[in-house]
């Protein structure tokens, strides 16, 4: 990580800083992933449930990006696991940028799994790589089936897209299979994994995956 | 609405050409709404209850906005109101100078709610003034009761919140009462309506109040 000069040039492009975070995360990450969802979705609840389920056989980091408040650094701190805050004040998304100041020092140590938690946002986040292996997309099925249809780009470009809150569905009126489908016709090649981080419905098989992932 | 320029000058504000919306809105429109909220709140739910709650009474007109497909708007003309579909392709939110290029001949007829239905995004579209007369922003309380801390702007700026899918409060483990006390420390002069599209319940009070601010 010393190696690389942390001045960042503006006039370099997010893809060229991404390029060079990745290759500072692979000196401290044996996998880093991006999280993004819209707002309220479940992506801190989702990484506390991983977290908490892989915690004695793999070592976490946490990067949190939101607008404001320190709120969802302060829930994974409270697990014992290294967690930085950046907080983008009334920028839509992380960039490479913003993830390339973070990790100045951070994690502490290298760690098998660095997650990066993205602004809660459908839109933006899908525009600027940050040097990530995998994208993981939350998804709340509260937010209906139409949703991969309105905002192709984020479920186009996610690797994995965890449907959350599926304890929900009987209540909601959402027809899971039928959001299963759009989600495929927009991105065939995207993994699914119907959870619930209430029940606990569905984070195991979503575990093992990423588990098989780190190359455990 | 022939009076005014069409031509929409690039070195102009967002400001500049939402003071000229506002005018324009004001000879086709009794009351002119913009409705926010994050992806799947339920804006065109709400728009839909509202229309068939208020419809023998008044005459409505909407504004789609989405990234992609007509969805929306079409459902909107099944009931039979005057719908126009603003695509942004990657734009995040609606911009003044969109909305006014959309308002060329729309409404047909003048009416007494024109509706604007933004981008679901809790970010960006907070930062652009389009020339209504007021901010009305959706909220799932399935998004948690955190989320006025963290995307506060959007709290702030609006004149109404309404507390939607209050149905899912039983099963999603949400405290109404702390949502609430979270939007007014965020925004003191909020006017806020718990809601279920659902059910019904809450509705008659939201179309109230807003009958009265159409002034009927």
């Amino acid at each position: 990580m010393e190696r690389v000069s942390l001045l960042t040039d503006v006039r370099r492009t997010n893809d060229e800083i991404a390029a060079e975070n990745q290759a500072i995360f692979r000196s401290v990450a044996t996998l880093t992933i991006n999280l993004m969802s819209a707002p309220g979705a479940g992506k801190t609840t989702v990484l506390e449930r991983t977290i908490l389920r892989l915690t004695d056989h793999y070592r976490f980091a946490v990067i949190e990006g939101d607008l404001q408040t320190s709120i969802d650094s302060e829930r994974i701190l409270a697990l014992g696991v290294p967690a930085h805050q950046i907080t983008t004040g009334s920028v839509c998304h992380l960039e490479a940028r913003m993830v390339r100041k973070a990790i100045t020092g951070f994690p502490p140590a290298r760690v098998d799994l660095l997650f990066i938690e993205n602004v809660g946002n459908l839109v933006c986040p899908a525009e600027f790589n940050l040097g990530e292996d995998l994208r993981v997309m939350v998804y709340s099925v509260v937010e209906g089936v139409e949703k991969p249809k309105k905002y192709p780009l984020m479920f186009y470009k996610a690797d994995v897209v965890l449907l959350n809150k599926i304890d929900l569905v009987p209540y909601a009126g959402v027809e899971l299979e039928k959001l299963r489908r759009n989600v495929i016709e927009v991105n065939p090649r995207a993994v699914i994994f119907p959870i619930s981080c209430s029940t606990g419905e569905g984070v195991d098989a979503w575990t093992q995956w990423l588990t098989k992932r780190i190359g455990a």
